[in-house]
């Protein structure tokens, strides 16, 4: 597949959400046979998906779930609890339907699509997986930049594509996932650089660190920062500097879904920090992002914050694959079902509260 | 329907859930591609599952939803941001199909029945709502016991039989939920009694009350337990005197539940008071209790800590209905979905976490 570099699309203006449907959703709402407010989260989340879908019947039923893979040169610094060979070994996983996301997906009736952009080993021959040739995996950011500014490009154009995709199919809702081991360490080496924060704030677990493992993997991080720090002038600097491919394609695809006017479901720590860089590079994109479920992984919690966003779920997942937000697509289904069915106190002449 | 009014089967053992089979699920989940524990709440959820089910493959696709529904004396004090004429209204928009427990049931697929066990004005032309009639709703607790020692009992029996019917059903899973103006009021009370707490500690807004209302709520509730304190000498008594026919058939369906071995999902405030009746009446009962969700009712956070609980999900409802358990009830599915299709990481060829 011939790597898209322009970057103009950028500048897009974002789309907007419809407050009149906004309005009459909560209006509607208020009709509804049960006490004000008595659904709860659910409540909002249907009124909100009205005005980013510009309908009074919400929906979340046809949904596309992309997860981004890529290999990452950090790995060379021993800081996941997995070898480098598991990137290449899931996306096989992937292809045969034995992952996570494969079981959710099914389990949704949700488009899956799998997207490897640069691996160590080649996943050419697989059936189902798209492949981009950025690389064998990003370089080692503890000695040089991750990406080159070509690299970089593709990768976001990689994440505009599958938004612009999803879009085309008529989806209500994308769910842009990541696999890639390493990519906690690259992950929290970018929201340090874009939140000023230090490591030791951040960093966490991956998939499954001891203690002492930590440690090392916050020197690395420090080591890195160091490096790096005096170079930034961006967001998007940070993100060739220390991200990875996936995480450039997964803030690609959340931008240009903010652009489509598709709303965007994010995942867990990864993804929330490839949605604060997208917020960052287009601010007002994360008006079309809702917040899934908060990971056990340490940093979520502080990425989070910043973004003012409060998860639907909080079950201490910490897969990635986009497994956290395919998790809750039902809640997003349920509330739009009690939005589009239940009746109204009028028509089945109950009651409303005392006055 | 006749009412039944023996209650030798409260002395029934309960059923043992299946160690053998949660080592074996546990070691099952250990062999999945995915980082251990990555999965979070929903690992636990199946291997729980699969020890109650006494399977291997646990699943949550057969689910029965009971509500049940009965008006309350208490209703007279003015403590129900409603009128009570709402409990038969809302009798009738669930025959019809309007209510959201009717819009979750469809959702789901899950069997839905709706039990009158007595109210104020008559339903019984209703189609689609089974009816016992144990009285123009309960008497109120201000001034006697709610219940005769025949109510209750009846009460009780109708959830025996609601239980022994998703038995008899091959169903996987109940939700009992409840309806019926005035019942927090009674939850209230009935929890303050078997905790020895207070209602100030419990009492919180039902329905929709303000913070003038709850202070009247709280008052009366005070004056009923001035009243009845000293008579309680078992849990089945404090049932009697301040509970509600829902309430006791909840308490009913859930032990009868444990005893058949069947999982209970349960809702809110109330359910969790019964929930919590059952355990003191038949301790040991809340083995088979699976907590749905943190509502936003005062006195619910109280009464789960109690019970040693943590809902699986917060998303601030207050509905009743059993909608908080019926929207919970995609996370067992799922949890199961992951469990019984993953591939293995032998199967997969995936490479396991570094020694």
């Amino acid at each position: 597949m011939t790597s898209d570099t322009a970057l103009d699309w950028l500048k897009t203006p974002l789309a907007a959400a419809n407050e009149q449907m906004r309005q009459a959703a909560l209006q509607h709402q208020a009709q509804l046979t049960k006490p004000p407010g008595a659904l709860g989260r659910l409540e909002g989340l249907a009124v909100h998906l009205a005005a980013l879908q510009h309908t009074l019947q919400p929906g979340a039923e046809r949904v596309q779930i992309s997860i981004f893979a890529a290999d990452h040169g950090i790995a060379a610094e021993n800081i996941s609890a997995f070898p480098q060979s598991v990137t290449c070994e899931m996306i096989r996983n992937f292809a045969a339907g034995g992952a996570a996301i494969n079981v959710l997906a099914r389990a949704l009736g949700a488009q899956l699509e799998i997207i490897n952009l640069g691996t160590v080993h080649s996943t050419d021959l697989l059936t189902g997986v798209k492949h981009y040739h950025l690389g064998a995996g990003t370089a080692n950011f503890m000695h040089t930049a991750a990406m080159s500014e070509s690299q970089l490009a593709a990768a976001l154009n990689a994440g505009r594509i599958c938004a612009e995709q999803a879009r085309a199919n008529n989806m209500q809702l994308l769910i842009a996932g990541e696999m890639g081991i390493g990519n906690t360490t690259s992950a929290t080496a970018l929201a340090c650089l874009l939140l000023h924060a230090s490591p030791t704030q951040l960093a966490g677990a991956g998939s499954g660190l001891d203690s002492k493992g930590i440690t090392h993997k916050i020197s690395v991080i420090e080591q890195a920062l160091a490096l790096h720090y005096s170079h930034i002038h961006s967001p998007l600097e940070a993100l060739r500097r220390v991200g990875g491919f996936e995480i450039a394609a997964l803030a690609g695809a959340y931008i240009r879904g903010a652009q489509l006017g598709l709303p965007l479901l994010i995942d867990g720590f990864i993804s929330t920090v490839a949605a604060l860089a997208a917020e960052q590079i287009f601010a007002g994109s994360k008006n079309w992002f809702i917040y899934a479920h908060q990971s056990a992984e340490a940093g979520h919690a502080y990425v989070l914050k910043v973004l003012n966003a409060i998860p639907l779920l909080d079950l201490a997942m910490r897969l990635g694959e986009g497994s956290g937000a395919a998790v809750a697509v039902n809640l997003l289904r349920l509330a739009c079902a009690l939005h589009n069915e239940m009746a109204t106190f009028a028509a089945a002449r109950v009651s409303t509260k005392k006055q």
